[in-house]
């Protein structure tokens, strides 16, 4: 993909339609139920409706999960407990239907497709249905230098966008963001920081599990790579510095989604750390978004407040995966239920107080 | 059913397994993810084998929503905006498939059951498919008179367990309580008050909307049914004074799910009520209560608290009918699934962080 066609695809993604969300307030006031008490449900409808441009708006299905997996090469600093062979054994194990996500998307009826954009190391087994994209084994080590060149971005964006358009050609109806990569936490704190203007040690968590040594050590590495940056980065360059591939990835098939006026729903801190970079690079993809949940990591909770999104669950999920997103599909299904079946205080034939009194 | 065969089917409530509690902990460290990375997920996976003394745990399937309609002779005090015929409309629209727990059954495939058990006014139309069990026609006025009779109080309380035992004959492994009433905030909130030792103003809400004036008349009302109760009478006693007899009926379907190891999931601050005077009635029966969502009421806030619950969703609902409840049966069937579809560091050969170390 030219970085002329991702301009294009940028191009298309275009506001919701303020017209459908009034239609689906108004909808929402004549169902048999008191005035918003289906509270966050209710503005989740709306927003589906604005996403559609239709009241009410389809139910979102089919739901592709969509694991984008990376490595980072920020792991030689000690930031993380895990090794690195962990990403290439936990997407064998996306392929072979034993993960988190696979139980959770089974059981949400939705399909899984695992891509590699770029795994530093060998994936065993057969690893069926991969995707093998691989722009680069990995990224360079963001505390010294770029984590990725200017085309590993270009290529890594495209992936992304050729995954959301081959589950939009097979019909899907929702978008689900999910991730897998050893140090994918240092990665997304640094791009947080970066892009909501807020420092490092604000946005800075434990990821899958470090003590206060490793804490104070994953900050200074954020620190002296955002010192790099400077003030006035463009978009491209920030994901460049900071990485990783998978989360460039994600920010594609978050941009193809919205181009397409098909709502995504983003997982944890991975995720929003892509869903910050897909909106500084396309602006209005914001209003197609979705936040699963609450992740327990801090970067989260500063991401989503600048992104103003309200979670659905926040159950101090910290897996990745997609998991908490993948758990919130059926409440995202249910809130077009709502607007397509109820009946209303007219057709059901109950007392409506606000007429009534 | 006769209070001796009430009692012994209390007796029957038994303490949930630690043993097998023990064991869902050790399993939950032994599947592909950082330990405790499910957050609260995780802890209800514990539960769910817990109550059922096995580890995995059954999947909790099939699930079914009993609805609970009954009338307040409280609506007299002008606590409600909403004329009391809405209960048999509201009635008629879940026999007629219309309403918010209509749908969201559907949408989780669970089967609704809708129970008069105290409904004042007719129902009208055809209401297919309504168990016609009515013990009053509504409850006595509250601020004047105890709401129920001892008969009332034993007669509603047999309902429940009669709709829990018709679910359990057919199979079920998950039931979640419903409630339809006008004025039932109104009682809710004075049972919550009796059961936890809370001041009627801090557990009183704004029900389905009401203005200042009326939430403190709300609040006198039930002020004036304290003083009747003293500290000391019984539980029984306490539901006869305050109702309602949907309320009783849940406490009845609460105590026979539990009795038969079966998961619980309650709804807002209607079953929250109805779960203290389970508690109450039956102390074991806390342990197999799920809290499906925090209800924006602040007596469930309160009541959760004093059962030690922390609820699934937090989505500022204010409905009941078993909505928040139903919402939440997803994820209580995901907890199951985790534990029993997961694969193992050891059989998906994925290298674990605490053994590399």
């Amino acid at each position: 993909m030219t970085d002329e066609l991702f301009d294009e695809l940028v191009q298309r993604v275009r506001a919701t339609s303020d017209q459908a969300a009034s239609d689906g307030r108004a909808l929402q006031d004549q169902l048999t139920k008191p005035r918003g008490s289906l509270g966050v449900l209710e503005d989740l409808g709306v927003q589906l409706c604005a996403i559609a441009g239709s009241c009410p708006p389809p139910v979102p299905e089919p739901v592709t999960i969509a694991v984008f997996a990376g490595d980072h090469g920020v792991v030689a600093e000690g930031v993380t407990p895990w090794p690195q062979e962990v990403t290439a054994q936990m997407v064998a194990n996306f392929c072979g239907e034993g993960a988190a996500i696979n139980v959770i998307a089974r059981h949400v009826g939705a399909e899984v497709v695992v891509v590699d954009v770029g795994v530093a190391t060998s994936i065993p087994g057969p690893a069926s249905g991969l995707l093998r994209r691989n722009v680069a084994l990995g990224t360079k080590n963001l505390a010294f230098e770029a984590a990725m060149t200017s085309d590993e971005v270009a290529a890594a964006l495209a992936v992304g966008v050729d995954v959301a358009n081959g589950a939009l050609a097979r019909g899907a109806g929702l978008l689900v963001t999910g991730d897998m990569g050893i140090g994918n936490t240092t990665a997304s704190a640094a791009l947080i920081a970066a892009l909501t203007g807020s420092s490092p040690e604000q946005v800075t968590g434990r990821g899958t599990g470090i003590d206060d040594e490793t804490l104070a050590r994953k900050i200074r590495v954020i620190e002296s790579a955002l010192a790099r940056l400077g003030t006035e980065a463009s978009p491209r360059r920030v994901l460049a510095e900071l990485g990783g591939l998978e989360i460039a990835a994600m920010a594609g098939f978050i941009i193809a989604g919205a181009a397409a006026r098909v709502p995504i729903v983003i997982d944890g801190v991975i995720a929003v750390a892509a869903a910050l970079c897909a909106g500084s690079l396309a602006p209005a993809s914001r209003s197609y978004l979705i936040a699963g949940h609450r992740s327990s990591a801090p970067g989260a909770t500063v991401g989503l407040g600048h992104l103003e999104l309200t979670p659905l669950l926040d159950l101090s999920l910290r897996l990745g995966e997609g998991s908490g997103a993948a758990l919130a599909v059926p409440l995202v299904q249910a809130a077009a239920k709502i607007l397509r079946e109820m009946a209303t205080f007219e057709s059901a034939g109950v007392s409506d107080n606000e007429v009534v009194e």
